[in-house]
């Protein structure tokens, strides 16, 4: 039995819940937000957070908290789809890609993320328009990058589908739902994500809603 | 032949150094500072940075880019000590506390080793003593933190040492060499600090020093 605990739209655990299902695995989730965590986080581990996952069968109960920590666990424990290459090297390219995605969208997450979903949340407040301005330029920066990447070898990483492909779909995906990607200035990464978008582990995450926010119209399109 | 690019007293290129060191690699440096990253960085991959790592031989030529890349592409290739353990859920624990260090320490490195090392770098102006202020404040946090890993474990992650403690060990000893730390609050980690400095690999750390800046004077202490 696999849970995991994660809310929706954070981009950590929508890279869990593909890696999930990339590997065939079944698992049941649990809702952890933000601003109300799960009380089971705290008999995890000190300081644990969501995304976790908790695996208990024969094989005795494993804990793994965070995206570092859960990915490799499934890449070294479960058979089939391989998420990060064989090769050393490309092994190496991978997972630096992917530190770069989780570094380099952690201020776009801080600002556009937090201050759209906080808004409704509180209810109190409109959003920083400020804090959004900043966070729309460095999505920017980010996009540019990955388009370039894309454009190169079709994925992120090299030729086939990675860890860090699967990292960036995972937080664009959330920036889409509030409409804050231009893609028409990144036709590569367009392309790239369609792809990504049309895959079956994608499914569960276009269908995510929020109770308050709707969905950007083209969110859940194939052919955005 | 490996070659790391890395800054002497940034954390990440610590860790890389003692990550090597621990499993018996000799290696070469070459000087990439933050403010005039070398230029062969250009050539290793879109973006990278220090620390980078090439490894050229009969195996081929592997890059490596950034600890997570370099450390994990360590593990996976050299035999010897094992810096990561054998049990899929405490390799688990061992990654998640190695991610909370490095994200944990981002804010601490952006503003205290930033703060002073740029101060003499620019020549210009004195530390901003706000962010002094802010870094100091966040570092308490996480030295508090630490210190209640090691009095229950005796390492970081359990009972042996792990990536989390070479990180760890490698972020502290940087704020050390500017005296940042108060060690007579932190009992535990103080312990624990000692034995990871007594190693052999933690040797070159210690014989580090900047043009323009001593480092305190218990710094490369034993006995602190």
């Amino acid at each position: 039995m696999i849970r995991l605990y994660h809310w929706c739209l954070d981009p950590a655990g929508r890279l869990v819940r593909l890696c999930l299902a990339e590997k065939g695995l079944g698992f049941e989730t649990v809702e952890s937000s933000p601003w109300a965590p799960h009380p089971d986080l705290k008999l995890l581990g000190p300081g644990a957070v969501a995304p976790a996952l908790l695996q208990e069968g024969t094989g005795g109960r494993i804990v793994a908290v965070g995206t570092r920590a859960i990915c490799e666990f499934l890449e070294e424990s479960v058979e089939g789809e391989h998420l990060l290459p064989l090769h050393p090297g490309q092994r190496a390219e991978a997972r630096r890609l992917w530190a770069w995605v989780e570094q380099g969208f952690e201020e776009v997450t801080d600002t556009l993320l937090t201050e759209r979903v906080m808004q409704w949340v509180r209810r109190d407040r409109q959003p920083d328009s400020e804090k959004l301005r900043r966070g729309a330029h460095t999505l920017r920066g980010r996009l540019t990058f990955l388009n370039a990447l894309v454009e190169t070898h079709g994925f992120i990483a090299g030729r086939d589908l990675t860890l860090a492909d699967l990292a960036a779909a995972a937080h664009l995906s959330a920036c889409d739902y509030f409409g804050d990607i231009q893609w028409e200035a990144v036709p590569d990464l367009r392309t790239w994500y369609a792809r990504i978008k049309s895959r079956p582990s994608f499914r569960p995450l276009l269908a995510d809603r929020l109770d308050a926010v709707r969905p950007s119209p083209h969110y859940a399109d194939l052919d955005f």
